[in-house]
């Protein structure tokens, strides 16, 4: 069992934030995502793309605006909880929260300030019957352990960034490439899926092109042929040890929904001048939270999560009164 | 007259920010401030200070984040009208408004947005009878042409960088220069105290030190003597065509006190969600603004400015729906 002020549930912009914020104020936090790293979306789904409305940046990419976070965490030395869900929340602002993840790390905080975005960003799961019987054995969504690819007949699926850079990156390792695509379209980088039409053309790879996932043949969780369907309705086996595909992420929010919050459609209402929810010690910032003119901008909740920070301050010290200091009075002091 | 989408009050960061913001969403901007040059307190009070609580920088100085956010703004081309102060306003926002500063600018536009942190930095005036009638002739609270100052004959007074630096910068110009503070302790760099200290012992400025102000002579604006007493309460004429005290700057909230806002002690009270005042079309952001549970912070008063500036959209553009979009998806259009 962990102990800490905060749990920080989201580790995007905002929740990276949250640790400032509350380091800022003496308060410890954990932070949790299930993501295999840091950054949300911005890590996630669009990395090098340029962010215009960070204040005092002409422009950012989405990653450095996350490096440049993660610096200003540093002093702070967040414990990060990556790759898990919170599957559970019990507990009160009086005795305490205890959060529970899906791998079975328990947390005891004072607060929880949810910074959850869009919700957990889970794989989208071809539409193939009996998939799940298979996953993190033979077939996989992301790639965490490169040696578990050498010499392996490999079936890739997609037509973004992640199967064009995974087919170019694994081809020298792996036994046998195939790549499947439902059509000739690609959405990766100009340079890499010329590369890649080179090995196809090269016949250096097997390319499946249009062609979509339609069965897996196998046991006990070890997939032997991946079955395709081409565009005339022809069903075609792949001799295959690996299977990986690429179809995006989709956020949802899961549990969250069960925690007793009080939600306006897909968002938790809170209190927009204190970030507070309906109950009493869980806070709401970011994308996830709602009130009356709410704007769903990255700034936005870098001031709501200030402000959770700031009321949570009461219930970590409820016998201590905030002093409210200036960074630029309270800076010296930083261990920086 | 000048014409304009928003008149912004002050070009501190919020104020700054707010050009960007109002940019983003195609509405021009002028901006307004009584220092002769953009920043605020930042500029002006402590330009070498490190910030600490800005997102995404582990630290930046205070005339850094003004830098950078004048370099965002840039795509907008915002006007700049500094060295004035507002004092008057008229209209509404059926008819549009119209701004009048103490210098006469007159600007017609849609929408106020009132950023004016502490209000408006004025110098500190000695407690000398009569000042008034030489000031802006041979009393001077800035130096803002060095060619007055060749040849002549000046006292300078006060204690920190102002008084320490612009003592060493006229003194190859100046015919004499007297330096007057009442004590021997000032605040400026190490450095340039020490050549200060130096030009004294080595009796290239005349040292009054401790002494004060205590009066002056002369006639139709032009002063003859300065008056200083010191310690012992000895009175000494200084022959003097020119007198410079810096005694530092005051804030004042001024005129804003009559335009018919609603204040909370000394702060404009609005709507946070917003950033209306109970005035329709007239906004305030940042520090001068208030509303339950309000946090100083600059990183604040951005979000307080982006719900403005979205809020105001629909004063200037009362016929089109704001379609809201995310600078990511918005940003390739930017003329950068």
């Amino acid at each position: 069992m962990h102990h800490t002020d905060i749990v920080i549930i989201g580790a995007g912009p905002v929740g990276l934030f949250t640790v400032f914020q509350a380091g800022m104020l003496n308060m410890t936090s954990h932070i949790i995502d299930v993501l295999p790293h840091i950054g949300g979306q911005c890590s996630a789904l669009y990395p090098e793309k340029p962010i215009y409305d960070i204040p005092a940046y002409a422009n950012i990419s989405a990653q450095s605006l996350i490096d440049n976070l993660s610096l200003q965490n540093k002093p702070f030395s967040p414990t990060y909880h990556l790759n898990q869900q919170v599957s559970h929340i019990s507990g009160d602002a009086q005795t305490g929260f205890t959060v529970t993840t899906h791998t079975g790390t328990h947390i005891h905080a004072k607060v929880i300030i949810i910074a959850a975005g869009a919700g957990a960003f889970t794989p989208n799961r071809p539409p193939i019957r009996d998939i799940i019987s298979y996953e993190n054995q033979s077939v996989f969504y992301a790639v965490t352990q490169k040696s578990l690819m050498v010499d392996k007949n490999i079936v890739i699926a997609g037509g973004g960034d992640s199967a064009v850079d995974w087919a170019l990156e694994l081809y020298p390792i792996a036994k046998r490439i195939a790549f499947v695509h439902r059509r000739d379209v690609f959405k990766a980088s100009d340079y890499n899926i010329a590369q890649l039409r080179i090995l196809a053309q090269d016949n250096k790879i097997d390319w499946y092109v249009p062609s979509q996932l339609c069965g897996l043949t196998g046991e006990n969780g070890q997939i032997s042929q991946v079955l395709v369907k081409n565009d005339t309705g022809d069903i075609m086996p792949i001799d295959a040890d690996i299977l990986l595909p690429f179809y995006g992420l989709s956020a949802s929010l899961g549990d969250i929904k069960n925690w007793g919050l009080h939600f306006d459609k897909n968002h938790i209402s809170t209190e927009q001048s204190t970030g507070r929810t309906n109950i009493n010690g869980i806070y709401a910032v970011g994308d996830i939270a709602t009130y009356p003119h709410k704007l769903k901008l990255i700034l936005t909740g870098f001031a709501e999560t200030a402000s959770a920070v700031h009321d949570a301050y009461h219930i970590v010290f409820p016998d201590k009164a905030l002093h409210f200091e200036y960074s630029t009075s309270k800076g010296n002091a930083l261990p920086l």
